[in-house]
């Protein structure tokens, strides 16, 4: 293989222990917001690759896989979601997702850094394609924390996207018990929340599992559930939640029944009734993690 | 994080789209047997590692991920697998789980490189933990077409366990119809075959589909089933085949029910019912590619 | 030391014998224009760098090094340098340092490439220094060979600052002796060429060697000499020319001389009389290599 | 260029501002004796690698350049050296150029490490070519600060090739004036001490300006030179000192005329008189920077 003229890379994770590259051949956007440093990069190998504070958010060619993974099993669990809340998400394809559902009439994206999501909306439609100018779509540039203490609305389900929680990123306060409280009282009856929750395989689990279980104190139910995100080389975790339903009971007939009656099965290009037994069906070492009680889970490889 | 001192890297597959690379502690041994390059790294992240012609064959530390799920589908669905061939698997660790099951009576293994299964069992007892010194356990060093047009017996699991079919590789013959119809001529009634079988995502498919399809001419049923593996930062699929039975229809409750009834229930760390239905549950994707026609695959993404 | 959030790295020589990586802060330009790929990027350790089909051209840092050996070594044995040719240096800054000169009337500087001068002009003020605006200055866009064959003016000194000669890149032609010689009927008498010339030092010098071999079959006398550039990684040769004078036969006292009755000496960074000693005197291996009959160059280490 | 099959690499000074890895073809030896880490790799592009603490050594293809240029200009300067005193040059090759002067009646090498010299012994032939064999050489496995301290002989010149004094390497101590002034007080009249003294260049430059003047306020006489070594990838540097000579006094030709009466004339590769002058002649900023008062140094670019 030829080696391009144009040899930049871009490494996310870097430590001295494993390394990983991402060829790239162009650099469509570099700059800083007034909150986070963002990159849009285009690499030779997964299309264009959103950055924030050198954190890979997703990239062109499996977003599909992360974004559906992040939005179907909720809003599938929920026999008929109306109002969405998504925190996050400022590439729009969380949004994109939540409004294939017919049911939806009202969906508020609040995002802290509005560069970020205008950029997004003239560099990657690809993501968005064209979901903020949906007359059910509805834009706020906040805080996540004080846009649900503040507004009177209640939701049927809400969708936490946003950066893991770095020691010292904006999206740090959004990954406590206490945020997830407020969350709770603006979930109608039925409502579910679900949020991105960072590595979860036998070798790297613990931030997944301190958001697990923060959702566990907060809620009746909370599942964790992984799927495989080729450009972050991982298996990758999420937790959904909610008092009054157990979202995993469900059988796949149902799922693909809910899909069907919902006109979204030639739409989807990752989630179905199979793909979400694979989801919630977690490998023997990683309900071993997932099971430990609190304090000991630290302690445990 | 500080820089280790003597910062030595390997990377794999070096390509300028992406790359990955291991931080490499110790060097236990590098040097060319008569058949292939071979090395024994010990590496920052994932424990010793063996390497054969510069690809990653297995991690100390993941290597149960890689060995549970390449044995125990295969000898799970069998109700009384007795009699088993082994082709590659030169580390030892395919030896030991397939000695687990307590019906076993005799396994062969076969592997081309007298060396490298010698290092092995020098350098890597985590692996093997002395599964080559079970009375069972019968080594032949041989080319494994070569053994099985030749040998007379009849088995109740074949299991290939051998490097990924390179251009010019010592494995290439072990990837065609003719070999796995020779594979089938030694299977006992109601045996089945278990191929690994390289990368299987949404992103990357087409040498297991390749082998998936010669298995699916060769025998009745072949099924394929996936698991992450994380030192291969990727999902790794594996097909499973036999003219007698379809592996894939146990439900958990039967494969938690063998598991317990052979006494392997506290020996697994990764396998059991509901990896089972992890692992033979694949995405929309996944199946999407995978029931293409044979002459349409190579032109879809 | 820890790493920055945005990693991104370039690396221009990428060969898998040996690769260097330059730490990125940020890009300031990447594109293609009419003629090649062009990126101007925020290195860590070198300040701003050039980079024209992925070759580093100069960096912010040192450029003072390349471009000071580039220029005054010719213009200094020049007694009385008035009008100055240069082919290449879109920077700006060989430009610059030419102007410098008091006697100077005239440069004309010959860049193939409008888009990667005017870039150059907007965002790499640290190199040129405003010199195009500079009254003397007379900015021509062509081809170097035919501005050359075309022009009826007569130099003191022709400076070629052009992109190594990689095997397909817009500069091929003008590293050959035809050109030399078009070079050599613009020629004032007393007049000098001096070329960027690549590598030179023990272990590399082949395409060094292959200039120096062309201007000595064209120029009476022609001196090779080196100087070490850290953003380069190594030592850099230059050839000048001349049919009239050695310009390897100054004192340290004479280049001093001409430096203070120039009014260069503080201004001056890296050259003067001990430097032209520095650079001119080349080490045994060096010499020897450059002695070699031409034939047998290519076989010797 | 293809990639090799076993992708190992090397790099020294890993830091994020730029990178610099060595493709390693082997591994010869790597293991921890009494006092470092120690590897000896086979690179693609330099041959034989010694690193010791992370720390590239010397290199087979121009360990030539960087021994001539540490024992050459000391043992020419002197016109008759008989005893020399070596402390560190555990690979033997710094012995080797040291007895190629056929005045030199004995030689003690001083070296802290009895595994390094050893397994140099017999891994590098390359560079001690039998050096320790010769009668001449008399090996002492000892802290070079006990040695000296404790040592009744005199010598005509002292050269010190030992580590990069790193914060908490074996050879911290060996770069204090306190040591220096312990050397002084065993040199016998016109003696000299040789220092390897890291990296010398306008961009790097501090460590060599501390061991540089520690020199200076030990010795009446301290001159600093450099030559570039194309496996360390930049310049450097070496500090000669003496009370009584001033050894950058000598000429080209008295330097060609001692090389000539010693009969070293064609044994050389690198040293002879217009390298002499290379070497000792030093760029401006160089200059500059050497000629700081003490206290400011740190301060300047």
């Amino acid at each position: 293989m030829t080696m391009p003229t144009n040899m930049l890379t871009f490494t996310e994770s870097g430590n001295w222990d494993e390394t990983h590259y991402y060829g790239i051949e162009k650099i469509l956007f570099s700059g800083k917001t007034k909150f986070q440093d963002m990159m849009i990069l285009k690499t030779r190998a997964y299309g264009k690759l959103l950055v924030l504070d050198g954190r890979v958010q997703s990239a062109q060619e499996d977003e599909y896989i992360y974004h559906e993974s992040l939005v179907h099993p909720g809003l599938i669990a929920h026999p008929d979601p109306r109002k969405v809340l998504i925190i996050g998400g400022g590439e729009g394809a969380t949004l994109r997702e939540v409004l294939r559902h017919p049911s939806i009439e009202y969906v508020a994206m609040v995002d802290l850094d509005q560069e970020v999501v205008e950029r997004c909306r003239e560099l990657l439609p690809e993501w968005h394609q064209g979901a903020f100018d949906d007359a059910r779509s509805h834009l706020f540039y906040a805080d996540g924390e004080d846009f649900i203490k503040n507004t009177q609305d209640q939701f049927d389900c809400v969708i936490i996207d946003i950066c893991d929680a770095l020691e010292d990123g904006p999206a740090l306060e959004l990954y406590t018990e206490k945020f997830y409280n407020e969350v709770k009282k603006h979930l109608r009856p039925g409502g579910v929340i679900v949020v991105q929750a960072m590595e979860l395989y036998g070798l790297e689990y613990k931030d997944h599992v301190t958001v697990q279980q923060l959702l566990r104190q907060a809620f009746r139910s909370a599942r964790s559930y992984t799927t495989y995100i080729p450009s972050f080389w991982c298996n990758w975790g999420y937790v959904i939640a909610s008092d009054d339903i157990d979202v995993s009971m469900l059988t796949q007939a149902e799922v693909n029944e809910r899909i069907k009656s919902r006109n979204l099965e030639s739409i989807l290009r990752y989630f179905d009734g199979e793909t979400y037994t694979h989801m919630f069906s977690l490998p023997k070492d990683v309900r071993r993690v997932l099971a430990l009680p609190p304090q000991a889970r630290r302690d445990v490889a």
